[in-house]
């Protein structure tokens, strides 16, 4: 993992003491507090002055044989840390790992300022430590929190509320919406745009019913690039803390999530229909409108929802049902169409070899 | 329904007679044509100030328990209205509050002018009373009719057409393209750019075939946010007078529809496919190329479609199959899984345990 | 295909010896070669002045009708050519066609220049003959190469290298990327953003994973309008070159694609998953992550991929089966919904008429 020095920054070398702290883990006794490390690496390619780790049991060889300095383990690995690495105990590796990787390559911090060619309105209110970036645009009275970054060619509406630590990348549109503090929209996310509400008139004609509601992103919500969410028709469409949704979501009018949830890339969730706490919807899954999805429940790649979802079921195929259900069918299927019977016994069909 | 008015404006108290004339009702006898409302709302959230309508026996209750001092109604509720407020009989209720709640709520004017950061080609026409954006750009020789709002970061090709009254939210992009009156572009929509058109060589290169065609969008067109329509490659690709399409919408070239189609969030539509009068294609459905699909035909949400769609028919399913017949498969292959035969009879396989 | 000229240039009458060599053809013998033509056209609609194709045996009658005064055609389909036209024998008729297209209609070149309203940072590198459009944001140390067009609205990150010939449509964005020669990105595109990769800590909150690698696009790729390719997480996101994607494409962290793939609209490839050379996803696909999928394999439209694919392989279905199984699984349905058994005789089902 030589990171590329064009598109990323690397901290100054870090002793075992500061890195041990920020995985938020104990050194070893003994082990020397102020070793210096230079970066992190995988458990193949990091060099002895590199971090490392392990969370699965398919690389043990490789944590074997790694060269890495210091390799972060659960602690049934242990162990296997080599003699010429120091062995940092950790329950979740992986989490501790990516802590340290923050540490050697920290978020770019914000280049507090107004770039001259951003187009900010005069009664827009700009928080301490903001940057704005080339061609962004405020609206009228929009208020962007602290230490925020509004990358260049961002627009945001009228009357936009921002709060603070928000990181708003290139190309996002937000309008009519309320966004929380360390929200993050990745490139190109629609935020707050009018809702696909209408109604057919005698004549033929399709009246727009008028998209009152907003939008509101929870603290640390994170929204993926050219994504959307539209923002309420007569209710506001909420989006609770901490929800990421992937790239080319769609949102419709009135959803609600709760804290927590994960809608992967190309999944849509039609308008009106509501999640509780860290539901998953998984990759290109679609949910119908008005339906109850409990919390936990996890929707399956390409599911088609047409039913609520109780508390921690998971859903699967088109339409959705329960998981075995859904792979006892396939495997039904499948049998079938290989000519056996239901129970998997040569029936007639394969006797009678139609194709 | 109490909108926020850091986005949304609230035009003055109304009187009777312009709401029921607003929603095109007739007064009910000895009613006061100038009693004064202020707002719109539900059945259970609006004052006695407020308009809320009733289009679902679901909500009679409520109907019953309203404290709006006016209320939309169809003919058969119209002895549930309770005895504070006004019943006004419509026969499409939800139609004609959105009237009212559009005459509460007006959409925002254009406001004349040209921004000073907005790059306009010196040849571009801009029409009276026409409004464009911070950084909005318009190619050589655009021609914009009167009255629109063409917003912020919107890019204009050489040489477009648009009609009057038409609205282009933030970071639109059109080019090679014709749009009629009244067409509504959302944030990102991708209008004009070129098809996904190539030929193998035979040193295993693509080569691009010039997309050489336009795109028609007529009258009254709305394109949802990030929705995409290719130009066509020999032809035009044309959207039909009062289309819309919601967000994540793919049109790909030549692809021609009627008018009053309706195209959900994130279905596609491949190249040359010609869509009748008012098609409605649920969301995630997908219709592959060169198909003729019949006006009034319905298809349904994840449907894959291959073959030509008749006029009027619902079709459902990947492959897609009349939506009868889809349900009939459906509801085979569940008690084929649950062990059962075709009939519903537990069969060999529900004996045999096997799972 | 009569082009309207406010979008398309076309070049002056040619030759006939500069449209035979544009085609990589030989003239028939006794051909005059100044003979002029003035553009391209369907075998129904070219004038004696134009030039037509054929490339399917279905379009044998227009041929003989045709009015072209030039058309190409495969060896078998000479003899149909009409007394009044000169046919061109041509194995690949449809791609000799294209390159004479492109003769008559060739893409706009770059305007070199830096318009006065882009913004490009001081240590930025402009290669000559490169058009920098309204508004367009250069950041830090970028590099990009000749003769390219960067266009309106285009946002490229600091660090960013942009090879020769490349052409960015409006509104796109990139960073942390190194694209190659000749590669197009439609508008919107969305090339070098985070992926999605974060870990739940023990009180629930997601930790983002630094993404710490690139997105390298080989020579020639194509990017479809609003699609999307995040940059890796711990290695780099790689496009193959020629590999061309469509419009609303996903493309996960760590993806790897071998020369000359397909991906075509709304379809969708899960992190590290690595396709080879030639491989061919259609349309609203979706792969999940960590597979391999041999050199010219095709996943077909709406296939749900959760297993490797052999190279050469055809898959079809949700999840995905080899064709020849899903179309047997399909038909197998269809029978045992029909209330026939699977070797189509009519069961007991079909007696029962239980529905």
């Amino acid at each position: 993992m030589a990171t590329d020095p064009r598109f990323f920054t690397t901290a100054e070398p870090q002793d075992l003491a500061s890195i041990a702290a920020a995985a938020g883990l104990a050194l070893p006794p003994g082990a020397d507090a102020g070793a210096q490390f230079t970066g992190v690496g995988s458990l193949a390619g990091a060099a002895p002055t590199e971090v490392s780790f392990l969370d699965n049991r398919r690389y043990r060889d490789a944590l074997r044989a790694t060269r890495a300095g210091l390799v972060l383990v659960p602690p049934a690995f242990a162990s296997d840390v080599p003699a010429g690495s120091l062995g940092l105990v950790a329950p979740q590796a992986y989490l501790g790992f990516i802590r340290i990787a923050r540490l050697f390559h920290p978020e770019p911090a914000p280049q507090p300022g107004i770039h001259p060619s951003a187009v900010v309105a005069p009664d827009a209110v700009v928080g301490e430590g903001t940057e704005i970036g080339p061609c962004a645009v405020i609206g009228a009275a929009a208020r962007i929190g602290a230490r925020c970054i509004i990358g260049p060619h961002v627009v945001i509406g009228p009357g936009v509320e921002i709060g603070d630590d928000c990181r708003l990348h290139p190309h996002c549109s937000v309008s009519h919406a309320v966004l929380g503090r360390g929200v993050v929209l990745h490139p190109g996310a629609r935020i707050g745009q009018e809702g696909f509400g209408f109604v057919p008139t005698p004549e033929g004609r399709f009246e727009t019913a008028p998209q009152l509601g907003r939008v509101i992103l929870g603290e640390a919500v994170e929204v993926g690039a050219n994504s959307c969410i539209d923002r309420g028709g007569q209710e506001d469409t909420v989006i609770g803390p901490g929800t990421r949704l992937d790239n080319l979501v769609q949102v419709g009018h009135n959803v609600r999530t709760g804290r927590g949830c994960i809608l992967v890339a190309q999944s849509g969730i039609s308008g009106s229909t509501v999640l509780g706490d860290y539901v998953a919807v998984a990759a290109q899954a679609g949910l119908t409108g008005h339906l109850d999805i409990g919390s936990k429940a996890r929707i399956g790649a390409q599911a088609g929802v047409i039913n609520d979802v109780p508390p921690g079921a998971d859903v699967l195929g088109s339409p959705a049902w329960p998981i075995r259900e859904t792979w006892r069918a396939i495997a039904a299927l499948k049998r079938l169409a290989a000519g056996k019977d239901a129970d998997g016994t040569a029936g007639r069909a394969g006797a009678a070899k139609t194709e």
